[in-house]
């Protein structure tokens, strides 16, 4: 059993090991016994494992209800935060009940969200079932839902009191959705893990990388758990995939925008002599080999406009995470004014 | 100035003055200058104050906007939590606006609840212009709104940035709610204030009373910000008046249900042996001289149904605020099971 401790402003572990989701009661039981459970999942999910979870719950003696979402991003969103609540409040949940969030991203966020908003806040573990999940969302503490304004633009920040890993749930994941989340843990090699790089450019087995980004996440929301500093690292290609995403009205996923995130900042940064050329050959080789995409069709215009809408900035400044060398970037306060020419190097690169 | 700092998870001024109000942008902009400000208020307290206290925060250099909501409990819903949340959106509100809450409770609960999740929290001020949240409301951190299954079933612990308080804005509050607010000084004096009962008594200037009402809150608040423990003193009448309002459907207003929700339960403590005779004759006192309420027609059975409905229980216990004299509560655990036969005694001693 792979370990890692978080020390947010709660302590919590993150367990990792095949098979894990059918002992997942025992597990729980060490956090609290014998109280209501709510398990929110998607209708995919819980078809594949609810069962399992239900049982080793029951079988714990935890008292077990499920409240199931359609899958997809369109349910991160106020309507079914609110049908939670009151899920939770019509099954008198107090304050001494939890819930477990048994899914991807949008299960994870939005079950974060609801429990540490219903009563001000109760307990919840995360089963996350989605490589991107493993190895992102169930590390920071952050959660939220989308509103129609934009996404993650209400939410929290909420440690979960345990997250259990189990890699074998990635084998029924769909080829896509495991890419995006490759996506994700090259990011991590990216910023600031070479020795990742080298791993996952030979064979190696998924358990082990994702102990190496949950760590390295860990580290970094460990130094800023508040995102006011370094944490803006993990930001690595993520302000022009957002920009991608927004201009492509989401049907570009979050994992493969990121891809060409990373694709474009690096090039930029190579085209502005910040950054080491073997930087981009690297990545490049990792996205080709993860059946990522590397380039996109949407114009700097069109993307420093869609990426600028994104939140993150602060004032008339943005942060930029820029790569220097194959497993090192750095940030740098970046004037809004002179991001398109920063980010158009990219295409004169070409 | 009177002057209280509260030190909870984050260090914040609560000022007293007469004429505060129109001052409030200059002390405002001590916070943070030039942002965006949106005004939460209600039409009533908005068409009475909002025009001074735009032009205090205009006069300041703050790009004002407003979202003002129906006077009254039904607005403290989840629909005004979205609307704020879209409103701040769409006004393209960043991490470095604010939102000042002008208003009494229901302002106050919704207005941080909205900032401490939208983004993942903005800063608020608050301006309590009622007794009730001058005293109660601006400290501790509780925001809220109501469910369909309850009242403040959903919501944060979040800290203002600053508590402005002009006791000049109590003249405009209806009589009513000025006594609703005098039931939670009350409150303040039983629990352990025992100078605050002989000043009560006496006459009195109402900013002196805010401000041992307040440090009082401070005090405990201090010593337990997640209410776990000794905060639970501050609920002293409140397990009763939660029954009672309940009950009642919310017909009975909160501070009416809290006097009479303290008599019952001194009267049970007296009938127990476990409180001085002497403090129900002071509550009693109190009470009329407030125009508030001492007694009731519910019978102990509805009571209790409708107290246990109440979210505070954990467990097959309830936790209730027992006076042993005029000026200081006890904490007793006390079997579920239990509560019919403690507080049926109240009406033993009639």
């Amino acid at each position: 059993m792979k370990t890692v401790k978080v020390e947010a402003s709660t302590t919590y572990d993150i367990l990792i090991e095949n098979g894990l989701i059918a002992a997942c009661g025992a597990y729980i039981s060490t956090i609290r016994k014998n109280c209501k459970i709510m398990i929110i999942s998607d209708s995919t999910v819980f078809a594949l494992y609810g069962e399992t979870v239900k049982n080793s719950l029951t079988d714990n003696g935890f008292e077990v209800s499920e409240f199931i979402i359609t899958p997809g991003e369109a349910s991160k969103c106020a309507d079914n935060l609110i049908k939670i609540w009151n899920a939770l409040a019509n099954a008198h949940f107090t304050r001494s009940d939890m819930i477990v969030a048994l899914g991807g991203g949008v299960v994870g966020d939005l079950s974060g969200f609801a429990a540490s908003t219903y009563l001000r806040s109760i307990k919840y573990i995360q089963i996350p079932t989605t490589l991107l999940a493993m190895v992102d969302s169930s590390v920071g503490g952050k959660t939220a839902i989308d509103l129609e304004s934009g996404k993650n633009l209400a939410g929290t920040f909420y440690q979960p009191s345990m997250v259990l890993c189990d890699p074998e749930t990635l084998k029924t994941l769909p080829r896509e959705i495991y890419s995006d989340g490759m996506a994700e843990v090259i990011k991590y090699g990216m910023i600031n893990q070479p020795q990742l790089l080298d791993i996952l450019e030979a064979d190696y087995d998924i358990s082990a990388v994702i102990e190496i980004c949950v760590k390295a996440k860990r580290d970094i929301v460990n130094e800023d758990e508040r995102d006011t500093g370094v944490r803006q690292l993990l930001n690595f290609g993520h302000t022009l995939a957002h920009g991608i995403e927004l201009d492509s009205d989401y049907t570009i996923p979050h994992g493969r925008a990121v891809a060409v995130g990373m694709v474009l900042i690096t090039k930029a940064a190579i085209r502005a002599e910040k950054c080491d050329k073997n930087a981009l050959d690297i990545l490049t080789r990792l996205l080709i080999k993860n059946a990522l995409p590397f380039s996109t069709d949407i114009t700097p215009e069109a993307l420093c406009k869609a990426a600028l809408h994104d939140k993150k900035r602060a004032g008339g400044t943005i942060t930029l995470v820029i790569p220097t060398k194959a497993g090192e970037c750095i940030l740098e306060k970046t004037p809004i004014e002179n991001l398109y020419d920063f980010v158009s190097g990219a295409w004169d690169n070409d």
